[in-house]
C-alpha cells in the first residue's frame, strides 16, 4: 500500500532558508502521474530561492516544495494518462505549458504564455513523491545511469543551446563554465564542433573545461580574451557563441569574439540590462542572436537521450557529493562556494548513495 | 566614340559640402564594366558625407565621387567579363567582395571581411559614367521603370530585412518610416504579412505609411506604442519586428512589442550602444535577433526583381523631385528636412526628367 | 434544452452510396466540445467513400457519419476543456493526434503515428452536431465569412504546401487545378510569388486558374508543358513545384520543370507507384522534395487565418451550389463531373443558404 | 626552373582503357594556379571512364587526362589570383562554376548550369601537374595528412550528404557501404548521430562499416532490412536516410526504413528510373527528400577541414595500395573487384609511398 505522508524540503515562509517538513503525498488527477523520487539535483535557482533574493520574493509563494531536476519511478498514473506505467524509470520536463496560447499552437510550447514550473510555481521533487502531468513525464532509457537521469533538466538547457543552430565543423566560444556551460562544452564536442574555446574567471570551474572537451580555456581577467580568440581563429572570430555566464562583460566580449555571419545563443541570465554595441557586434556583422529558454518539448529530450545512449557524453567530472534530504544545509553550503558541481539528494534514501 | 572627360559630383576635401568637377571617364580592367549613368538616387549616407560627420571623417578619403544607388546602360565591358553586353539596362550591387575570405567562401559575400563600397571607398555613380566589376552588374528586367531601377540598392535592404525569415501570415511591426522602412512596409504587404503596424514620430513620414501598406501607424511620442501593439495582437505581440529607425528608444520598444518566439530583424543604425533588457526581451522570449547588412548577393536581387515584375510593389509615394547633377545643393537641402522621399539625379540630363 | 436526436448523412453498409439517418446527438467527454454544424463541405475523399473504392474498403468501418470540412458554433464544452465557450464560431482540425508518439513529441503532430480522422475514422460533420476534442477546435475570426470557414481544411492543405518553403519572389508551377490546386494558386500569389504557371487538362478547372491568380495556364495534353515552362523562365525552370494532381505524368513533368536547387512539394495522391528519374530530376539537380500531409498543427491555421483576414485571398470562384443534407444525391452527382467547385451542406438548414 | 613536359595518365581514344603519355605542362591564365600533384586517388567515375561505359561515351572527349581527387603543392599562380602562393599545400574543388547563371547568383554554385569538372571535362590530376582556377584551390591545414588531403573530394560528398540537415541526436540508416558510404558513417558518428545502421551486400565493404562507426550492419540479401531497422528504432523508423548505393531496391527499402517526418538524402546514382511509392513513403510520411550533388562551395570544405582537424574522423580503414602512375593497370584491376578502399597514385613518385 502506498504511504500517505512523506518528507519534503520546503520554503515555509517569506525569508531566507528552507525546512524539512512532513506533508501529504500528492493526490493525482486523471491526466497526472505520481513519481517516487530516486535522485534530485540542486539548481542555481534553488540557491536563489534559499537565499530569498529579489527574484524569489516576486515569484515564490510559500509554502512550497523545491526541486525541478530529478529522476524516479512511476508510482501511479491517472485514468486518462497514456504511454507510461507504474514502475517505469522516468524524469520529467518541469515546465508545464497551457496548450492553448499562441506559442503552444505554433510549436513553441517551451515559451508558452502561461508556463508553470514544477518546483517553483507548484510543489517539486525535493520530496519522496512528486505529481507531474503525464504528458510531461519522460521515460528514461535503461542505458542511462541514475545520476545522469537526475540532471536531464540542465543538460537539456545545454543541448537546446548547442543545437539551436549548426554546430558540426564550426568553431565555438563558450563564455562561462558553470554546470550548464560545462555540459554545453561536452555536447558541442560530441556533436562535431571544431576548435572550442571556453572563458571563465573561477579557477575551479575553469579547471573542468578541458576535461569536458574544451581545446583552450581563457581567464578573461588575465588575458585579452577577444584578441586570443581572434588569434586562434585566424582573425575571423568564432562561428558560434554559447553565452552561459549572464555576465554583462562576458556577453559584450562574446559578441566581439563572434565572426561576421555567426550565431550567438544566449542562455545566461544577466541581472540587469546590458549595453550592446548593436552596430559593430550585430548589424554590420549580419549576426544571428538567439534567446534560449528551457528545453524544446520534446525535441531536446530526444536529442539528449540519443547523445547519452551513444556514450560520447562524459559528464562524470560534474558530479559531487550525495546527501539525504536532511543534509540540505551542507549541500547548499557546498554549492554557495561557486563551484560547478552537481549535488544530488536521495529522498528515498537507499541505493546508489554510497557510490560515486 | 566614347567621351574621355565627364561631369562628377565629388567630395574634394576633408570638410562640409560637395563640388561639381570635370574628371576623366574611368578606365576599366578585364573583369570590369563601364556604365553610362541614367539616374542616381541620394542615400542618407550621402547626407552624412555631405555634412562630414564623424563617421565620414573616419571612412571617406577625398577626392571621391559619391553615389551608390543608380541605373544606367552598359557602355563597355572588359575582355573577361561575361553575361552582359553594351546597351544592356543595368543597376549594380555596389558592395564589392573579395572572394577569398571565410565569409565569401561560406556563401555570405555580403559580409565579406574586405568589403569595398563603390561611392564610399571608390568613385561612385554621381557622374556620367561609373566603373563596376562585371560580377556586380545586375541586368534590370525591361518591365521595371527607370526610377525604380535607380533605387534597387535601398529596396534591396528592405527586401533582405523582410525576407530574412518567414513573413506570410505573420503580424509585423515596422519601427521607423524612413525610405527603407516605408519600402519594407510595401514588401511585407506584398509577401502576405498579416496585420502590419508602423511607428514613426515624423509627421510626413508617418503619412506615407498607410499608402505603402500599413494597417495602423502609431506616433510613439503620443501613444503608448507597446501597449497599442499588444492590444492589436490580442496581448501576444507581433511575430516579426523590422527595426528601421536606429533610434535606441524605438529599438527598446520594438523588442517589447515582439512576441515570445518572434523574430527581430535590425537594419537601422544606432549612433551609440543600446541598453537592452536581454532577459525579458530576448532570452526568456526565446527570440531570434538578426543583424541585417546590405543585400544577399544575389538572392535579394532575384527576389526584388520578381516582386517588382509581379506589379504588386507600389513605390510611387516615395518619389520626389528630379535634378541634374548641378542642382545638388537644392537636392540635398530638400532631404535634410527629414522627409522620406527619394530624390533622383539625371547626370546625362535627358529623358524621363520631366516626367514624374 | 439541447436536442437528443439529430439528422446525419452516413455510410450504413459496405457498398456504394450514402444514406440519411436519425442518430443520437454525440455525448462528449471532459476534454471534448460539441459543435452545432453551420456549413460543411464535400471533399474528394467523400466522393471516394460514396463510391466505395478500394481505399475506402480498407479504411472505412460503417456505420459512419461522413464530413471533415465544416464550421459551426460551440454548443457545449467538457469540464477540462479550455479556450472555448458555448456560442463561439469555430472550425476544427479533424486530424486527432495521440500526443505520445515520437512525432507528437518532436513537433510533428500532423504526422502522428496513431492519427485518427474525424469523418473517416469517427463520426464527422455531415450532421447537425459533431463531437471534437477541444484542443482541435479552432476559433474563427469574426471577419471570415461562413463559406470560407467551412473550407479551412482544404485551404489549410494549400497553405501548408505553399508555405513549406520560401515562396516570395520565387517562380512557381502548380500541376493540377482541383480545388486545392486552385487555392494554392491564390495563396502563392498572396504571398508574393513571382511568375506562376498552372497546368491542367480539365477545361473547367483550367478556366479558374487565372481568376485565382495564375499568370499562364497550360494544357499539357496540347502543349509541351516542360518546354513552355523553361521558355517562360529563361531556360532555368521554376524555383518551386506545387504538385496537386497526383497524376504520374504530371508528377514526372513537374520534376522536369523544376530548376536545379528548387523545391518540389507533393500533395497530390497518385494511385500507384511513380517511376522517377531520380538522377536527372532530383540528385543532379540538388532538389528538395517534400511530402505534404494535412496541416501543421496549428501553424497552418494561424497563417491561413492571417491571409484571410488581410483580405487578399479571393476564393469566390470556387464556391458552387448549397444544399440541405437531404440533397446529397444531387450534391455528389454535381462533383462527380470533375469540376473544381466546393459544394456546401447546411445541416441545420437556415440562414445563408439562399445567398451565394 | 620548371619542367615543360610531364607524365600523364590519359584516355587517348574512344574505347576501353587508359594510357601513359608525355604532354606539355599546362600553361596558366591570370586567374589560375598550377599545382604539382603529390597524391591522387581513383574514383568510381574513373573506373567508368576506363571501362568506357555509356555515360563515358556521351561525356568524355579524348584525349583527356583523368583524375579529380588529389593534393599537391602550388607551383605557380596567375597575376590576378589571390589567397595562395607557391609552396602552399593544397587540394581543390574540381567543379568549376560559371559565376553568372541563376544558381551561381543565388548561392548554389555547386549546381551551376554550366558546370565543368576537371578530370572529366578538362585535363585532371593523374599527372605531374594540373591547372586549376585559383578560386577553386583549397589550402589544406598542416595537421591533415597527405593521404587524407588526396580524398577530400569524396569525403566532401559524404560531409555534404550528412550535414544537409540535422544529424546530432538522430537515428541514421546508411544504405550502401562504398567508400563514400563508409565515410558518411564516420562523419555522422563524429557529428553526434544516435543509432547508426548500415546496409550492404558486399562482404568486404560490410566488414568496414563497424570500424568506421556503424552500430549494426545488415546484409539485405539475408535479413529483412526494413523490419530490422523498425525493430531497432522501436517501430518508428530512422530519422535520417543517407542513400549511398544507387541501387533501386536499396533506395526503395531506404524509404521504407524512414520515419514519418524524416529526411532522405540521396547521393547514390541509380542507372535507371526508380519506381517509388510516393504516397506511403514520401507524401503521407511528410518526408523531406534531398538530392545531393558535389560539395557546397565552400561550406563543405570548411566543415570537412574542421572535422579532420578535430581528430575524430578516422578514415584509416579505407586506405589501400599506393602506386606510381605507371602502375595504373594494377590499381584499376584492384578496384574493379568491388572493394571499398581508396587507391592512391603518386605521380611525382617520391615520399610517403612506402608508408601506409
Amino acid at each position: 500500500m502506498s504511504p500517505t505522508m512523506m518528507k519534503a524540503l520546503r520554503k515555509m515562509s517569506r525569508g531566507r532558508g528552507l525546512q524539512m517538513d512532513k506533508v501529504a503525498v500528492p493526490e493525482i488527477g486523471p491526466t497526472d502521474a505520481l513519481i517516487r523520487v530516486r535522485a534530485a539535483s540542486i539548481c542555481g535557482t534553488d540557491l536563489h530561492i534559499f537565499g530569498w533574493d529579489r527574484w524569489s520574493q516576486g515569484r515564490i509563494k510559500p509554502p512550497l516544495t523545491l526541486g525541478h531536476e530529478f529522476c524516479g519511478h512511476v508510482e501511479k498514473v491517472g485514468d486518462e494518462a497514456r504511454g507510461i506505467a507504474p514502475g517505469d524509470f522516468v524524469s520529467a520536463e518541469m515546465h508545464v505549458n497551457c496548450g492553448y496560447c499562441h506559442q503552444c499552437r505554433v510549436g513553441q510550447p517551451h515559451i508558452c504564455q502561461n508556463l508553470e514550473i514544477i518546483g517553483i510555481d507548484r510543489d517539486g521533487a525535493f520530496a519522496e513523491f512528486v505529481r507531474i502531468p503525464a504528458r510531461n513525464v519522460w521515460k528514461v532509457d535503461a542505458s542511462i545511469p541514475e545520476r545522469y537521469a537526475a540532471i536531464l533538466d540542465p543538460l537539456g538547457n545545454a543541448v537546446h543551446t548547442v543545437l539551436a543552430g549548426e554546430i558540426a565543423g564550426h568553431t565555438v566560444a563558450v563564455t562561462g563554465c558553470g554546470p550548464i556551460g560545462l555540459m554545453a562544452i561536452a555536447v558541442a564536442r560530441a556533436c562535431g564542433c571544431s576548435t572550442l574555446i571556453a572563458t571563465e574567471v573561477n579557477e575551479h570551474r575553469a579547471s573542468l573545461a578541458k576535461p569536458m572537451g574544451a581545446d583552450e580555456v581563457i581567464n578573461p581577467a588575465e588575458t585579452d580574451a577577444v584578441a586570443r580568440v581572434r588569434e586562434l581563429t585566424g582573425g575571423t572570430g568564432v562561428d558560434v557563441l554559447l553565452e552561459m555566464s549572464g555576465n554583462p562583460t562576458a556577453i559584450q566580449q562574446g559578441f566581439q569574439m563572434l565572426r561576421s555571419g555567426g550565431r550567438a545563443s544566449l542562455l545566461g541570465i544577466p541581472n540587469k540590462p546590458v549595453n550592446l554595441n548593436l552596430v559593430e557586434d550585430v548589424i554590420f556583422k549580419g549576426a544571428t542572436v538567439q534567446g534560449i529558454y528551457g528545453r524544446k518539448m520534446f525535441e531536446t529530450w530526444v536529442q539528449m537521450t540519443s547523445l547519452l545512449k551513444s556514450g560520447r557524453l562524459n559528464l562524470e567530472p560534474l558530479f559531487r557529493e550525495r546527501y539525504p534530504l536532511e543534509g540540505f544545509q551542507d549541500a547548499f553550503a557546498l554549492l554557495r562556494g561557486g563551484q560547478a558541481g552537481k549535488v544530488l539528494f536521495y529522498p528515498n534514501g537507499d541505493g546508489e548513495m554510497g557510490k560515486k
